[in-house]
């Protein structure tokens, strides 16, 4: 039985004169960056050197498209119409898949951001209109979801392979979905945990619910946070369990 | 012998809830699109609608990357470096071709806009980072710019074809640089004599400067302005008077 | 008995090179001119044009703060915090009230915008956020909102004066709040049924509702809209029907 | 003989998620915090945290207004007209002074950022507009520029007080003007010169030239750096070597 995972971080959040983000060091860990489009954070030249990063660490490069509002860094939910949202989605991906195809790279897959991405695991129109827009600039395209999200059906519907997302650091509910980071023990701390549950997800292909029930869970990748400190260790620690479970960790796409 | 000219004008600058320009009316007119990209003017849902306008017209597409100055609609100049131009440049085309791929479009050029075009006119270093950007982005576009500017002479050295522009409605200087806007009697505002100036630039390849000298001019493409109520009307009064004198209008490739 | 009542219009929404409403030709019907404060619309320049405008006019002055979003215009809802909120709203209402004090002016009111304005109706902790901010500027500032809203209790709560504000040219549901945009019959298009209801709010302090039933109906100001070809013509045609009712149009503040 | 100057920084110059400088460190150095705005850096809860920040410590507060340009930092000049330099320096320092006077603070001075800063230091122009911005917010406001410059007068001519500015750790041109950063060796990165730098400018208002002349230098307000890892330090040793060379450190106004 091969076992495997995609490993993947924000990466370019940074914004004109304003660092974020611990890049470089990310980059040895992961195998798929999603790189900021320049609404909620990066700008055309932090988009070029992330892609160039990207490339010499062999890096699967994505498209991480947001919401237009960089102040809020995306996070904040726009009541913008499925129309505005296939728009502006159609724009950032084009952007970054020119800017790829210019330094001889090409996009693997599309993840949206904070609150684009939580709206749509929801809402089926916007989730249709991320769809519709990744579609329309490259049908071959991976689009990012929630395991059982409006989103990643939308992507099936619209004919894109999709990839499900876990987080091994968040807490499930009964149902699948991320407890709420508001509640308190949301979000998993202790690092051994944290691995632990990473190779968990990948080989059982479940996990342990709030109420102690284990509930099944598709991991095709795995988010890895890159905003804390200690990011670049944890990433670390997660990718050797990983190996060391015998999970094989790759982009999702190798062909690239 | 055979003459013929592109018409161009610039499209798509409306933004948000603002409306600017007559573009329904105009796509009669042209043969070439320059529509904005987000920077100066444009958004997503704004590019998109003028991109489906111009396919239905048949008229050529083109890119019109600005800088970053909303509030200023890029006639400002900013001192950004060849860098972050070819890259602002880059992100810009990128955006657009791809949203007129996911069309089934293609892109026919790039004109830079206002502060940024006339700035590369004359220095090197910007001249070649546009096109640079523009040659990596694809390089059978078609660099717009100034007869006998750095940005011309840019393009031709990336190996990109060139398009040299003309202004019927501008007095030009016996160095065959435009007379500055500033000074009295610069713009032509007689329909009758810019429809004239406008077919003796095609037809003689040279026009009548400031001093009453005849200078040679080389004219691939002609800007019509968009940016008055009466715009339609002098456009289409000047591509009758072109076809009326035997020259035909029509974009610069054929095989979009 | 003494009738009298306000008339507000949004002012001041172009931004830099796009030009928005008809400022000019309102202000000789308005009493009150919502200025923009650069978020959603109006720049620093437009600011002080109006600000002059208005003053030339003798039109009482107010802030119009909204969501920082100019593509949206601030009419789509922004999760933003209540301190966001109350901070964006402080630093539009200085940067106004800043501005009309360096011309001799005074504010008189403030008005939240679009999706602001309406999510502080009915959420409280925005509603005190709006009512904190505009406390902290100027403590006499008058707060607008919509009759039996939580944004005039909250401006009650911090000590503000408010003023309700009716809509002569929208139907009211049973429960005093305004039928929704998109609810077809939902905005009155008859002039003359327009300019009666306008008398019969101020007159009655009721209004019929979209049940036929007659609801009670607070106004102290009553919104003109701009942004048709026909607002100054209508807005005329208001005032004059309410001053042939025998209803005094002013400001709510006559010392300014 | 009565020593004494102020120290100045710029701070809150973070924007939404990203972080800049290390203002809780530095504020125990220096006298005056120039408070970015919003338009280069800075956003409404950022200025308001850093007016509480400066208020805790005692620190003057005066406004840092930009070019409106964050992914440039403002640093990058702008052909702005001398109508919108006065426009948006008068929105941006009224913001400040109106969030100020909500919390209980007042302005004491304006210094312009970057770019603008530096063009109106030689350009007369955007000097008088910067000067008519703050004289019409607050004719008690101290104006800063560099000893010499067209701001400087301009203040003067506006009937503000003014305070010239010098930088420790630059080199000055015989004729005392700034030598450009871009010229090798016109940064000092030593901390002990810059210290004694620091002291001799304010005992004997003179600096040693780069051609080894000694000239004559006005010296109100000395800016320390923050963007560097080491700046917290630095500061505190300019600080303390002024101090113990007998000089006073305190802000230009202390009745604030």
């Amino acid at each position: 039985m091969d076992l495997r995972i995609d490993l993947n971080a924000d990466l370019g959040e940074s914004f004109g004169p304003w660092q974020m983000g611990q890049d470089d060091e990310l980059m040895t860990s992961i195998t798929s960056a999603n790189i900021a489009c320049g609404f909620h954070a990066g700008d055309p030249s932090v988009m070029r050197r992330t892609l160039a990063l990207a490339q010499r660490h062999g890096v699967a490069i994505g498209a991480h498209p947001g919401f237009p509002d960089l102040v809020g860094f995306g996070r904040r939910e726009l009541q913008a119409t499925p129309q505005e949202v296939e728009d502006l989605v159609m724009y950032q991906v084009a952007a970054l898949a020119g800017m790829a195809r210019a330094e001889g790279a090409r996009l693997q897959h599309v993840k949206a951001h904070g609150a684009l991405y939580n709206m749509a695991a929801r809402d089926r129109a916007l989730a249709a209109a991320i769809a519709r827009a990744t579609a329309a600039i490259d049908p071959t395209l991976i689009l990012f979801g929630l395991p059982n999200s409006e989103l990643l059906r939308a992507g099936q519907a619209a004919g894109l392979t999709t990839a499900a997302e876990v987080f091994a650091d968040r807490v499930y509910e009964p149902d699948g979905a991320l407890m709420s980071r508001r509640k308190p023990g949301s979000v998993i701390h202790d690092a051994d945990a944290v691995v632990r549950r990473a190779v968990a997800m990948v080989r059982d292909r479940s996990v342990v619910a709030s109420d102690g029930s284990r509930i099944p869970i598709a991991a095709d990748t795995l988010c890895l946070h890159g905003d804390t400190p200690d990011a670049p260790r944890l990433a670390k620690l997660i990718r050797d369990g990983l190996e060391e479970a015998g999970i094989r960790v790759q982009a999702l796409t190798t062909n690239l």
